[in-house]
């Protein structure tokens, strides 16, 4: 058992989903942890490394020189994870790329557009891997939805009822210094998107992922409720999808109340599926003329793809950490395979998907912006 | 104890309305069923009137007769209860009215706008009490989130998330003979709305009760999914209300697997509430920064709105017949208090609510047609 | 139609139970309330009668002058229903069944044995219709579980889980005057069981309606929790069941938070059933080795007896007072069945229900008495 | 930061608990996992180190050896995981106690009660660190629990209500070779307990866990429903706590349906509250008079020690593993104060808590075995 090297960029104390793709590597033994440039700041990256367990001379200043001498080593890391605010992606990610490293970054892919252009060109001709961490699906039930509804279990699809709401934005945190809360609500940092783009990419990911079906236009209505806020905070978005199906998408940082309430329900013409992140392990399938069911994770009637992202039986929850590990664990699938010089299919979420979020945060703003206008997402 | 005289147009025998409206004014022995035209099919007509204890000859062949004959009586009938399709109701209503008789409509109030704003006319100029059966806002629990937040419970509203989901027309039910589904998706009969009028004016008048807030503009993107129907039986609707508030309205009659699926949530700038109709008993309340609660009917922290609508403890369920119910007490002392020409405050919804709802119909047909345009709802 | 002619003893002006029953009677149509000996209170029975519509020559000061006074006249009452404290049933019963009206009584049938032992050989030898408000048998989702039962469904039974939580005596308040808890936790009045008799007779019976099995043994742990207080008011029995199925009951009025969390599970060799009062629309079941079903009232999967005992299609909840109004409308069943000399076969609760409901306390006590030994239950 | 050097007895490739230990272990990456006798099959053993990282000297064909061997070791083991079946346990931990290395031993503490007695005796004149995982105890919300009712937040406890039920044993898969079934109902490997000991064990230690409430007596009633079956598979047990407080304990691995079905719910004076394993994020809080609260792990309200046992937000959700993970967490610290002979208060459960489980089995199958007696659980 070789496990694969991992270096981190961004993350360091306190940060919370640094920690998160940290517990992600671990869960499964596949990863090291063994370089970072874990923070901006010299001191808090040093003492975080150390706290890591990451030795002095493999903990960096600067990404750009944790690139640079990584690629060269002869033990240098096989990965890089990438947990830094939204601005940071591309330029680190290019930097890695270009020094030959597989990459894991966090989502939306960048913050602008044109960035996550550029990226997906370089990652296409660099042939390394790329995973993005629309982490929500890689919990088993949505992949038991996935595989449900590939096998027309539900019929045809014809609605798509999406939800993401969080009320951590509802007063205006920011202004009292609330770090987390002052890049995602910063342009500059965040990109053009505020919860669309934090939340509402997840959702619109999970959408595709579950249906397979690809969104072609969206409208948008989007507010920034809180004062002093000019990124939004609450959207109210229509879609189209390819096969005619119709959606709504409900994204809100400011709904009183939620903690993160990711939810996706699909109706089609034979069948629904509904599924809430906060209780992931239960399924909910509901047959036309036929009593809803409880599908539950490693329970009866869950099939394959769950199976295979479950680690332990039925009725013993398992939540974030291990769906998130799940895309941790299948991208070193990816990259030994990459090694072996493997093909390997995979559910786990790569640029291509990044930069689907990254235009959806773009057409959302421009439908708003010419007042709730339909915009394609073709192009 | 006197009992108000109700006579009954629409509602024969198997017909599932027309015996909610008969349970509901049975329940508090307030009413007194004594006359009917039950059925255009006159020995249905006969049948049914026998079975309910109406005397032969108080059983009508036509509304016409009925309100003219009625009218004249010494004893005649005080009000009328309308159960037809819509198509009837503005005919029917406007006999009624003009024979000095009060009015109980089903809803949507008729089958085109133009129809609706004469009745609403001729219903003010006549001095009668109207009462339109959004029997949904009769709930003790929906009574108590309008009482929460006009008392200021929750802030500012922000947000109005509004859905209204079933599954009974996932198919074309409507070409076997269901005929109930055959008048409904019948533009002749129903009007310009299929599910936005059968079930989508319960949604949106249910938001205007509860948040006290006005509408001023809807966005709508309608379908019928199911062949060879030319009404809507899916519609993605958003809405802004004139505070601000953003809304979104999901109506659906083709979501497999949801049977009366009405559902609003409201949030404001310190709290939350959500209430789902088919666990009406539960009001869930989630104020910023603490635990989410759930009140319950006649339970702790039920308020006066809500006790006054409920008969039994907590715990003790009540359900659909109930609030509907609280519909007909509520016109009883509407009935009564204009036999006393006293004034009353009531929360009955009445013919401008009616009137509302058929706007609500009318912009988003228009919406649907323009591509989803924004549509004022103010005139 | 002929409505049966109804006379009510206790259940005066602001009664809970006296209420339910009334609305119960009315909600079918098929009873006319038109005598009474409301109350104890000779001004109080008057107004009563007068708010309910009752002449005031039928209204009653005593139930003995009303039970002669009726059982004489032409039109006098064909049934009477008792809803006054327990250890009134037993003699008000008796003289309506000597002058020969048939009996709707609330349970406990009687506030001792050997009274309850009485009433029934009086019962037989009568003839007439005696039903017992076990009021939770008649909710549709629980002849559901009945149907499934004994269908089969479940396999052969093995586990039963009952409890029957409330909180509303968790302090003292019969000693501020509450009246309902007054004579609930006085033995005089109540009988030798406090919430066994108020309310474990209910589950204790539901779970030999439900699964069609006869306890033949118990073995309590009775306390008194409140201060002052000689009744129980949680109790803890186990129960064995004649096939050898294993039973736990749980009884309490002392459970902080509980309004009136009546609740069956059972398990069987192939599935499980469980049911919730509160909620009571929906039936889980739980098939060993499939998913958890949900089957919902009138909605898919539903059988004969649970959609006989229906009103309003799935989604429109009914609740508590239509489950009640399930009992009268089948008394009035029987009724009319006695009328016409023809035999019917009933789920309505009857003489028999409430006699073994009255050995369930007995041995409750005893057993409790003895240091929480097994009683046999048989005789 | 130097991490624990772990070893571990059992858990060989495919075992469930094995892995769970592991991961518990990684998650915080206190541990490493350098030894084990993983494996009473030395090739199943062999290769099972080897997918985990242990070196080939350092997986040892039986534990006796590896305790010797690894106690004398410059770089031994400090500590040893014990997840073989419960008739091992006392041999295992003595062997390593012997050796001077901490124990963390899976439950119940052994297979009979004698041998618990002299383990504890052996663990106490070591002064080493010894764990038990009923790692339902460190479920935040478990914690948050027992914080509360510590805080006085329930008021006096009168009434505990606890639960296990699964229904992996329903059929006698223990014959068609389920090696997880064979050994737990085999009287040799697991003792005198059948599901009283798998599971009975965890609910018995979480209501004194969560209560700080110690059970003085019990009456039991088991069954071995299961054909073939000596060990008991469902259990009905009464409970009296010293301060007199009553409890229902209700224990099955035969009910159709149920997962993994852990449910504890406490009623004080003053409110109650109900916690599921299976939705392991949310305590409800129910106070006497107020509406019932919900809260959630690192949610508004939630307290000290359940954010301690927290690593990620609110609606983020954790699961099994983590909850496991913290029993893990701070058996380091335990391990680590010890090294530092520095004193440190835990909420781990030690050699006495598992001496009470046994003491619990015990006395339940004594008190069945005389008909359902009473048995002291003193001594």
């Amino acid at each position: 058992m070789t496990k694969i090297k991992l270096g981190m960029v961004g993350g360091g104390k306190d940060a919370f989903i640094g920690e998160v793709h940290r517990m992600a590597a671990r869960l499964d033994n596949r990863y090291e942890l063994v370089a970072g440039a874990l923070s901006s700041d010299a001191k808090r990256a040093a003492v975080s490394a150390m706290e890591l367990g990451i030795s002095e001379k493999r903990s960096y200043a600067s990404y750009k020189e944790m690139a640079k001498k990584e690629g060269k080593l002869k033990n240098g890391i096989d990965a890089v994870a990438i947990v830094t605010p939204n601005h940071l992606h591309a330029d680190v990610a290019t930097e890695f790329l270009n020094a030959g490293i597989h990459v894991i970054c966090d989502k939306p892919l960048t913050s602008c557009l044109e960035d996550a252009e550029e990226l997906a060109a370089l990652v296409k001709s660099s042939g390394l891997v790329f995973a993005v961490t629309y982490n929500y699906s890689g919990y088993p039930m949505v992949r038991q939805a996935k595989e449900m509804i590939a096998k027309g279990d539900i019929g045809t699809v014809r609605v798509v009822q999406l939800e993401y709401a969080q009320d951590w934005l509802a007063t205006n945190i920011e202004q009292d210094g609330q770090k987390q809360a002052a890049w995602r609500t910063n342009p500059e940092q965040a990109g053009a998107g505020g919860a669309i783009g934090d939340i509402g990419t997840h959702a619109f990911h999970l959408a595709e992922f579950i249906t397979g079906l690809e969104a072609n236009s969206l409208l948008a209505d989007l507010d920034a409720f809180v004062g002093g806020r000019s990124l939004d905070d609450n959207a109210n978005i229509l879609l189209h999808y390819k096969n005619g199906a119709k959606g709504m998408l409900w994204v809100s940082q400011i709904a009183s109340g939620k903690e993160n309430g990711l939810r996706i329900r699909v109706y089609g013409t034979k069948a629904g599926i509904e599924w809430a992140q906060e209780d992931p392990n239960y399924l909910h399938f509901t047959p036309l003329g036929e009593p809803r069911r409880m599908i539950t994770r490693s329970g009866a009637g869950a099939g394959e793809l769950a199976n295979a992202a479950s680690r332990i039986p039925g009725g013993h929850p398992e939540g974030f950490i291990e769906g998130f590990a799940n895309i941790y664990r299948e991208t070193a699938d990816l990259i030994e395979a990459h090694r072996d010089q493997r093909e390997l299919n995979s559910l786990v979420p790569n640029v291509d998907d990044g930069l689907r979020g990254m235009r959806f945060i773009d057409k959302a703003v421009a439908s708003n912006h010419a007042g709730s206008i339909w915009q394609s997402l073709d192009h």
